[in-house]
């Protein structure tokens, strides 16, 4: 249940509620807003608690969350989650772009990758060091080189880094040299890793699983945020399905459906969910007309030399106009809302 | 195999390679264009056929389709067709909107909703007069009254109407009443209907079963356009899969895939393709994003109480809310391209 | 609602419910068992018009249903509905074992593999005569020839023949010449096609859509029943997911489920439910396991050169072996139970 | 590629074949034969390579793989895999049935349905002690406590006790405490755990992800295998589709495929693959005429009361009735082939 706090409501009352669900077996989260205070309240609902906390001094109203999860609900905090990134926000209205290949392949491939999806309008940059790959016998990523080359990158881009994390073991070293920590597709019920990225003080990008219904993505969600780190960034990425021309099947009804369920922002991976780069540009612009908060794409100065994801990736050419294309849209759904 | 006539070829010329092709078995589809004429020849090729009538005067070039579909691929056809209904035209560049409710309940209800859906901006009307059904005990559709009502909102709208056809016994009456006949998602490979269908002078427009693949989509439409009619609407409505929120989840790749794979308009229905009214201005719009020709919505003056798809259903308010923004977003879409 | 009658109750009295069930605009359908007889009325069911019924002589009890499904459900029918085809009888225990090849593709090679198979243990003969085929430029049946050499082959060997209806306009001319009508996977839901085999009196096997779930495969049935025709056969022939190894995914879920829900047969085929001729044997064994009440199988005399599912289909010797097996499991599954 | 070696090949020549293998940049997988040594060779293949290792002494031929597994398949060792634990052997041709309840609740309540459904036939215990659960509210296992009932199980018993291990922190732990280590769905592509388990001395029972193919389920045995533990034993666990009656999709044509294209032994798990206890015995037997080599089952005394599962969980009378009906039909199976 949700305790909404009355706008005048001082910090003492705020603090008694706190402790009274305490003692009551449940656990609270507070959301301060510019307004009021609203407390989650996690634990067993009955409708005699539910008057109880009605019954408190600053106490507004008492809602109760029907939905399976709590903290990541619009009804729990309505104003979205913003997320500051350096001199970026994700979330805020504008639309991040995330940019560049797949895995980090080698240092000067990648800064120069890095120089082209900058000057052609990404706001972020992206590579795998580490690579979770089918195959034993496929490249499973640079590793602790693929993390320095992206520091390097960020240096001198100044573009914020987000790469992927697989491994709770690894956490710690990868927060020391990116931005933003993304959990991929096959990791997204590692239920142990989430956990962890709940202590981490870094956004963290969760991408939805191959196979994961809209209300288990929320739940991962919910265990990174229940576990200390409400900087959940969620990421569309295209479920499997029974059709072949793509890769997956890019769920764009995803967007409105994170925006109305949860108050997290939410950004498209056309990449991964078309697995072909002539569909990458289209499905962003639908992306934008569906109202992401960004766009991440692969890009790679020779696609078809690629050591992973080839077919799917923009030459940086097709990433400026795909980018031109994009904040048009974006302008144009600006001016409509 | 597609041969090329070259620009300045005779009518004898192209009639003698038509000739020549029945005789050694093939069936021939003539496409004339502005500048020049392409024959479609559908049969067993070899290379000595090739060679054989890449000889023939007034060919420039034999060239082979390696798809499965023939007639349909832009191989054959590389300007997109365009399909006149009344004064609208689907696949010129302009958005088309259809709407209306899922099936026709009554007259004065049609006539009422008809009319507010023109004034929002819709440019044809649909409404289903025999409704397919899951149930034998759920409402089956108005028949043959609803085809009249169907008519009579025509005259009074100037609209063009669309609706379903189920049974080839049925192509007949339907064709007197409406301007375009519609297959839907279950009958998409009900391969005797669209052969019926390939014999109507009228345009189709073809549903993406629950479950087919694009590839099995387009030789629906191959088998129409083979058995004589080319006026063939695509339409995107959802693909079944696991996720449980959306009632199907609309595959918006569709979109530029049939565009790039084919020479047919494509649009698209949020509506079925999510199920639920809130996400249909958002997917409306990440539709007109990745490029569609139109979109096809359910309007309903009281959706709660409408006999199918409430849920799905716009009010006539919502609708006109919608087309604002899909209007403005397609103009948009025009000026980057 | 089902109204179950008293053992003693005359027909004077079932009559009398019967008609006032119609007065009240319910549709009314009798079963009348060895005990005692059972109503099942179609219609808005309120707890008076339970009430009034419960009062009237003659009535022992009235049951709700709550399942869409209704004249198909175990709670209107308690025992298993048994379908005679000549000397042979599905769903009494029995395993029913049909084979043949896909199409008829000719006269000689049918009569051959018709021998064939009927010699290695086979109940009744399959072959297409109307093939449903995503490409209109593939091999489509041998049509009004096909039917013919299905007949002659059934007077050749005495087994009962099963082919597939795609129109409803054809409907009469098959059943003139084979004992099963057959409704193919792309044609579940059909509806016109399923009232009018509703009116014929025939047995229909009806296959299980591509991506039908088990509701909407009974609801299917529920039309051919509720328009008449009781005879209806259940076959479950694997549903469309992603893998890839497999044409389609055996879903043998389905055969005790289809057991529990209804009390009408089921079979299962294994080759257009695998794709793989591998597969067949074992995946027989496994719907035996199961508990179905028969196997339907593609058998050709040389698959390699077969006009359609050639790598489905067994040689007569692996079916011969693959008969021998699931015939040794049927009867330790019957002394099991 | 393999490189099958002479039935008389002496020690040294198949020492001298690994070494120019490793000087090849190859990495070299014996498998010693009772009749002969095979040795997998896992590298960049080219003709040249290939005949070059043909002519070395006591080679008796090289043959490539073309699937992208190596290890697991077939081509690379013909004879199954048989995994020893305590007593017990999986693979040899035997029936492991592996009982327990989906979590470990308690001490007392574990103890009991342990020796319950020894004395019913089960071959193996299994209990979660760490559980993966959608949500962060829900109940996540006893963790250590549970480690140490199934160990005090497994004295009381006799029986070899299978767990979960989620995290590769946490493998030695649960090592120390039980026979096989069970990689769940979820985690099937968490390829660093799957490579901390190849260090591992203990079988690992390997759970198909809930939308893998069957190809990637195999390259993730292969990363155990490949990381230097031979022992895994896949299971089969239902797949994610569009059927709502299941819980999941249970795919039983993948135990002949697994046996097909792989050495090592397959077990199903129908509780998980149905999610319905009315139908774990029959597609447990369907499992048995499929050939699988074991049956895994969820067991509670009162499964409307267990923390997890319960609608899918037998009862131990459910369960003994189960065992009876499986051993009867697998004895059926080993006299016919």
């Amino acid at each position: 249940m949700i305790i909404v706090m009355k706008k005048n409501a001082s910090a003492e009352q705020i603090e008694a509620v706190v402790e009274k669900l305490q003692e009551k077996g449940f656990k609270a989260h507070l959301s301060e807003g510019v307004e009021r205070t609203i407390i989650g309240a996690i634990g067993e609902r009955t409708q005699a608690i539910m008057d109880y906390f009605t019954r408190q001094p600053g106490v507004e109203k008492v809602v109760p969350i029907l939905q399976p999860f709590k903290l990541t609900s619009r009804e729990f905090q309505p104003e979205p989650t913003c997320i500051k990134v350096g001199d970026a926000v994700i979330g805020d209205g504008s639309l991040t772009i995330i940019a560049g290949p797949c895995a980090v392949e080698g240092r000067e491939a990648f800064l120069e990758v890095a120089q082209a999806v900058k000057e052609a309008g990404a706001t972020m940059l992206r590579g795998g060091a580490f690579k979770p790959r089918t195959s034993p016998y496929s490249f499973q990523g640079l590793e602790r080189e693929g993390l320095e080359i992206l520091a390097e990158a960020r240096e001198l881009t100044g573009l914020p880094v987000v790469t992927e994390v697989m491994d709770p073991r690894m956490i710690d070293i990868v927060a020391q040299y990116v931005d933003i920590l993304q959990v991929g597709a096959r990791n997204m019920q590692n239920f142990f890793l989430l956990r962890e990225l709940g202590k981490v003080d870094k956004p963290v990008l969760l991408k939805r699983g191959l196979s994961s219904t809209i209300e288990e993505w929320i739940m991962a969600a919910e265990y990174i945020i229940s576990s200390g780190n409400s900087q959940v960034i969620m990421c569309e990425r295209g479920i499997r399905t029974f059709e072949k021309y793509t890769r997956n099947t890019l769920d764009l009804s995803a967007v409105p459906l994170i925006k109305q369920l949860t108050h997290l922002p939410v950004i498209v991976d056309p990449s991964h969910g078309t697995g072909k780069w002539e569909l990458v540009e289209p499905m962003a612009a639908a992306a934008v007309g569906a109202g992401c908060d960004g766009i991440m794409v692969e890009v790679h100065q020779n696609p078809s030399e690629a050591l992973s994801d080839g077919p799917q990736s923009l030459t940086p050419d097709n990433f400026a106009s795909m980018v031109k294309k994009v904040k048009m849209l974006h302008q144009a759904m600006q001016k409509i809302s």
